[in-house]
């Protein structure tokens, strides 16, 4: 795709897979901003967090391809999507990763085991501006209609202001009616009760992944949670840097 | 296992699975310091990150039982184990939570991708004293001889003085002789030329993930990657709150 029209390049992924009804939403908004490349997954890989695919390799091919709109699918994982399309595929770099619409809240410690996340998190390590989009609402059919103007507003106000190399975007958005964007932090919380076992025929257990979030600070209301709560966008700014710098000071009195 | 004797409860995994030499090397030295408990994949899931089993069930069963240590494997990821673990395993929450001892480096950006520090991150969300341990040494045959003594002060010294909640260690050794330990920051980095691409015989191409890391700040004598190139072994305290707090301020000075 050459950039004959200084339109800005934008590269979509999702975890939901190239199928879900979210990653369709976002290819139309971001059509509305530049060109754009979509290179998903070709099928589910939730909660696949960053994982990369180094078993056995990965393959991808195109879709479609239309005005300012080039389709790819990828056998890898959201991760694996970010990357291959980076190396392999676009001819220049990218002004903005976005992905999404996921169907399901990646607020509070979400974060770390979503494939979204992981693709914006790997945008992010690119130097790559890279913003999630969430939508608190597993269906496959969760009505985004409410949350579009916002998707649009966010991406367009990153585009012109950008982020620190290293920080990113993580976007959720409640059900039902919106009453404007918060600017967050991460929810301190956790999942509990998480497995439910079952016997099968031959009379061997095993575990299916489900849980309930317990939230650790439902009072304070600068977390995504509480404006989700409240019915409110979340915007929280993460980064991949992980060290607790805060801690470095204590480690440094360990005898060690 | 009952805790008669008041010895520490200690849960082992790891991502290059229950075969592989670094756990029982970790199992060895754990066996020190408190009852051990096993739970790791039952073959390798390397650069898993925090990924989740959703689409299916999953499954463990017992391996070995002996005085103070009980072994199984699980069909999981490695944050699948912990969470299998503490959900339907123990008796009573660890006293900490160990992986590795991981054949290669998750120093620097490593930490997103590598399946030990998922484990290590998920026990840390659980409110476990957490650390994961690796070496610069891809080999099944590792020598970790040198580290040895190394993860024994460190598990110790963690366990006498614990860590903040939400805080977490990442320790690697390098190959070779050992300088000292350093206390330590992740290294901003990057992998580039991450693909080697192949044909088949349908002249279709498919792509193998590898690469190399360009590290950002080689002269940085604060970070993980100069810590190992220079013969120590690093520490870096990591967190699971990953909010760009740094970048909140900028943020609600955003038009949004």
């Amino acid at each position: 795709m050459n950039n004959i029209n200084n339109r800005p390049l934008i590269l979509v992924t999702n975890d939901d897979g190239d199928n879900a009804k979210g990653i369709d939403v976002l290819t139309r908004i971001m059509m509305k901003l530049g060109d754009v490349i979509v290179m998903a997954p070709d099928g589910p890989r939730s909660a696949q967090s960053n994982a990369l695919t180094v078993t056995h390799p990965i393959r991808f091919k195109k879709l479609e391809e239309t005005e300012g709109l080039i389709r790819y699918s990828c056998t890898g994982t959201p991760t694996d999507c970010v990357k291959l399309a980076l190396n392999e595929v676009v001819e220049r770099k990218p002004d903005l990763i976005v992905a999404g619409v996921n169907h399901g809240s990646n607020a509070a410690v979400n974060i770390i085991y979503s494939g979204t996340m992981g693709a914006v998190l790997e945008g992010c390590e690119s130097g790559i501006l890279s913003i999630g989009f969430s939508i608190c609402d597993h269906s496959p059919n969760a009505d985004f209609t409410l949350f579009e103007p916002y998707i649009l507003q966010i991406s367009e106000t990153a585009l012109a202001n950008g982020l620190p190399r290293g920080v990113c975007l993580n976007v959720n958005a409640p059900t039902g009616n919106i009453n404007g964007i918060r600017i967050a932090r991460q929810c301190d919380g956790q999942w509990t009760k998480e497995y439910a076992k079952r016997i099968d025929p031959q009379e061997r257990a095993y575990f299916w992944l489900t849980g309930s979030f317990e939230n650790y600070e439902p009072n304070a209301e600068d977390t995504d949670e509480w404006a989700l709560a409240n019915g409110y966008i979340s915007v929280v700014p993460a980064k991949i840097d992980l060290t607790a710098y805060e801690t470095l000071e204590t480690l440094k009195h360990w005898e060690l």
